[in-house]
């Protein structure tokens, strides 16, 4: 259901000059799940750079609408969305990416069609184009240069649309995908006894001034925290430590 | 301080084969306020496609650092992230962009030098590369179509950080940046008043029979939330519509 939400997402392009750049759109929605490209009255299209550029998404491509207005691409919109630069005479909602992608998706989970409008290369979308708009996108560019490339535009959107849907199901911590448990604390402790002994041995640790040296190892490992397949094989250098040493005495 | 940060965090590309792509990787970094970029070993490096794709990003080409290995690169980082497909036989902590970013600009604002590592367009990063990371970071992309052109790549991870800069200074809401105060309560239920005095003038509301015409309306305006200078706009009209009415009964 949230994912299939995504369907209903039209990425529609406003008269593109650059083909690579459609290219680039369709491989970036493809990539991020988004499926229906609109292509308003675009330039040099049809053309090998777009192929080139979209690379397996060429399916988009070739099931994307080619029409010669903006208003026949927002027909049967129900709720539509434009990428401005933001430098509007009349201040409209405007939102960054992120908080766009919510209210596009919570419309399209109410079985809303939703367009997300993207302008020219250079010039972007007209003002009476982005009056057509119920919200405004800003993508919150650095001020020492402004301008998105338009493919890039469309994958960052593409991206917080994708990262919504899956929002409930990644991993909230680096560790959740592991291939065996965390050390229990009772063994974390036998290996530091172990350690202890060990470094005892081979003369590194002098139990008469043993200053912070095992405070500071300890601050490290639980740092690590080491799973139990890893305190073993730690466990195993300190035991064939200790054997080197009596086989060493031996001789 | 915070968007200083930004500058610590080193972008490196290993062994891309196609120059456009580097021009696009630094277009989407100075865009997003972020400007060292490490090259490990490009092919067809430098080139017309790289400088046309990084248009006006052009400095950052030029100050980038080309090295022959991923060692020179990250000699001096203290904390480093890999970009990874995730198809690893060791599980290696594992980030999706958004909470990576956190974990770079946690430790960038405590003055450490973060890198974050991506590799070829056709094969990603080798395991031995991989390895030299503290953290993997894994694009969610959609499982009809993996695999992210690199400059996105590069655009989601420069996004990512840059969104997180500013998180405490963009607008929560789409209404935050307007030019005209809302309507108070009392000037809207003035307006109420207006708008069925006026409807009824002109024959639309009966008194007699008001069925639910008012509370439907006032569920619209509500929706809409005029500000001040709207509200004048929709009072204007009324008294207009008023002034026709009487001045056609005049004739």
């Amino acid at each position: 259901m949230t994912l299939a939400a995504l369907d209903s997402v039209r990425i529609i392009l406003v008269n593109t000059s650059h083909p690579g750049n459609v290219g680039g759109a369709a491989r970036a929605m493809k990539n991020m799940g988004l499926s229906e490209l609109w292509l308003v009255a675009p330039e040099n299209y049809p053309g090998a750079e777009a192929n080139w550029r979209a690379a397996a998404a060429l399916d988009l491509l070739e099931s994307a609408r080619v029409v010669e207005t903006l208003q026949q691409a927002l027909a049967d919109c129900q709720y539509v969305v434009g990428a401005s630069a933001r430098e509007r005479t009349i201040p409209w909602p405007v939102l960054d990416p992120r908080r766009c992608a919510r209210e596009i998706l919570d419309r399209a989970r109410r079985g809303a069609r939703v367009a997300v409008v993207f302008g020219r290369e250079d010039r972007g979308l007209t003002n009476a184009e982005l009056q057509q708009c119920q919200l405004h996108l800003h993508i919150p560019s650095h001020e020492n240069y402004r301008s998105l490339n338009l493919a890039m535009a469309v994958q960052i959107v593409a991206y917080e649309l994708r990262m919504l849907t899956l929002e409930e199901q990644l991993p909230a911590t680096a560790q959740a995908e592991w291939d065996a448990p965390l050390a229990t604390q009772e063994n974390l402790e036998r290996y530091y006894r172990h350690l202890e002994t060990t470094l005892t041995e081979i003369g590194f640790l002098d139990p008469a001034a043993p200053r912070q040296l095992m405070a500071r190892l300890r601050r490290l490992y639980s740092r690590i925290q080491p799973d139990e397949m890893e305190l073993n094989i730690l466990r195993g250098i300190l035991t064939e430590t200790s054997k080197s040493i009596r086989d060493e005495g031996k001789d």
